[in-house]
């Protein structure tokens, strides 16, 4: 390490898998300074102490952002909003805020309302990385090497902000660009929130017909394939399908309408209509396997 | 070994994964005699005798079937009845014949017109396991070892046919059980061609939606395991969902049902709502894992 790191201090709220990790990266790469946690167990981030996460903490966050070069909101999205308050107090001058939430329209809202003097320094962002596993206990450093995080600046926002929070998540090995919010709202619909609501909703049913026990005895390793999102935590779920509600409902019924298609096709015997279906589904996972190791 | 094999003479019409691997089992316990395989592709039968999987072959199914003590189907569900009928003049008075197909009422009533000599004979079955590969290079003797086997045998049909195919699959190291044809479909409706009809429906939607290269470029790998069953062979599936479209509609529509009640707590935002849901099929597939594990 040479000189002075980029960020001289950094302000985590959310000590857990997300942003563990991100510190975990940026100081094994000399980018950070002091890291000061903030959250509401004191359990949770003594521990973060002693796993080397963090240096000190804070439980209320605007005695945690004071002298903070960056502030990183690592928090479920239903609590977004009123963390942003209760810091706004604090936060200095030229302070450089970002978060890693997985619906971006309602966290610019947030933003707009909570952080108005702060506004152009906020930086939407969303790590599209993750395991099944949560807490501090379970970061490691390497969790964003290779991931993509998109960033959803706003016209107001200040590019010094964007290329700050940019550089940061490079740092830690992610590859990054640039959206519009309702955008990657509609986009992460589509191909994480749709598929969650699918898989939840199936169990959930499953779970509930008269021969439950007889349709998981005899569930292959496909099901166990299919359901494995199904495992995912159930509030932050809960908080991402209220923050992205309208991209979701649209593609809800978007979905609904193709499934009544098929449905259509299963009972009037139609063979030619579920081969192409099918085949065209097989085709496009493939072009997207390859994309995605291109 | 000692003695004579238990099947001094069996034959498996359809020489791929399911098949093969099955006389691969079966050749390996000493269980069976001469194997005689039969398809339509010559240079897939040849591979087969190279690899040791068959002894020899024949492409007639009447001729194949000569002399046999056991016939095993392992077909698409697409040509069981046609298969039936061509094997059915060479059939031996005393052979016990078992198929491998996915849905089993419309195999019964195949049977029942095609081999109306033989019905008592027959025994439907159905082995939960498979690879995302297919083809006899696949197939290999473990492929059943811990697996089920469901059969599906009807009032008619001798239970020494049922004990000797029952054996047959213990051999090669499945959990046999019986169910009744129907509820067989049903369940596997459920817990199978359902997930499978989800996923399928899922790509081919987004891979038509406007935005589709991004949908693409931003998902995550619960994207990828959502969609694993969506890579699985589109006839074999076409037939299937054809063979089982009474059930299959069935679960589609009470699917649709359940997803426009979540699609609802979305759209008005319950969150409560959505937390059950979602706390409840966590739950149920935690004790689906250890039921299966246990």
């Amino acid at each position: 390490m040479s000189g002075a790191p980029a960020i001289p201090r950094i302000c985590v709220i959310g000590v857990g898998l997300i942003g563990g990790s991100l510190m975990r990266a940026l100081r094994l790469a000399g980018h950070v300074g002091e890291v000061v946690g903030c959250g509401r167990s004191l359990e949770n981030l003594r521990h973060a102490v002693r796993l080397g996460v963090i240096d000190r903490y804070e439980t209320e966050p605007a005695r945690a952002v004071d002298g903070a070069d960056v502030v990183v909101l690592a928090l479920p999205l239903g609590v977004m909003e009123s963390v942003m308050r209760a810091m706004a107090p604090g936060l200095p001058e030229q302070c450089v805020i970002t978060d890693a939430g997985s619906a971006k329209v309602s966290v610019v809202h947030a933003a707009r309302a909570a952080l108005p003097d702060h506004f152009t320094s906020f930086v939407p962002g969303h790590p599209i990385a993750g395991t099944e596993k949560s807490g501090v206990e379970a970061s490691f450093p390497d969790l964003y090497r290779g991931r993509r995080v998109i960033l959803t600046p706003c016209a107001e926002t200040s590019s010094e902000a964007v290329d700050r929070v940019a550089t940061l998540w490079r740092v830690a090995g992610a590859d990054v660009s640039e959206m519009d919010a309702a955008h990657h709202d509609q986009v992460l619909a589509a191909t994480s929130h749709l598929p969650h609501v699918l898989a939840y909703g199936l169990v959930d049913a499953l779970s509930r017909w008269s021969d439950r026990d007889e349709i998981f005895r005899y569930a292959a390793g496909g099901f166990r394939d299919f359901t494995r999102i199904a495992s995912s935590d159930p509030e932050m779920w809960r908080d991402i399908c209220l923050a992205n509600h309208e991209a979701l409902t649209a593609a809800l019924e978007r979905y609904a309408r193709e499934l009544d298609a098929l449905t259509d096709a299963v009972r009037n015997r139609d063979g030619e209509r579920l081969k192409a279906v099918f085949s065209n589904a097989r085709e496009a996972r493939e072009r997207f396997l390859a994309m995605l190791e291109g």
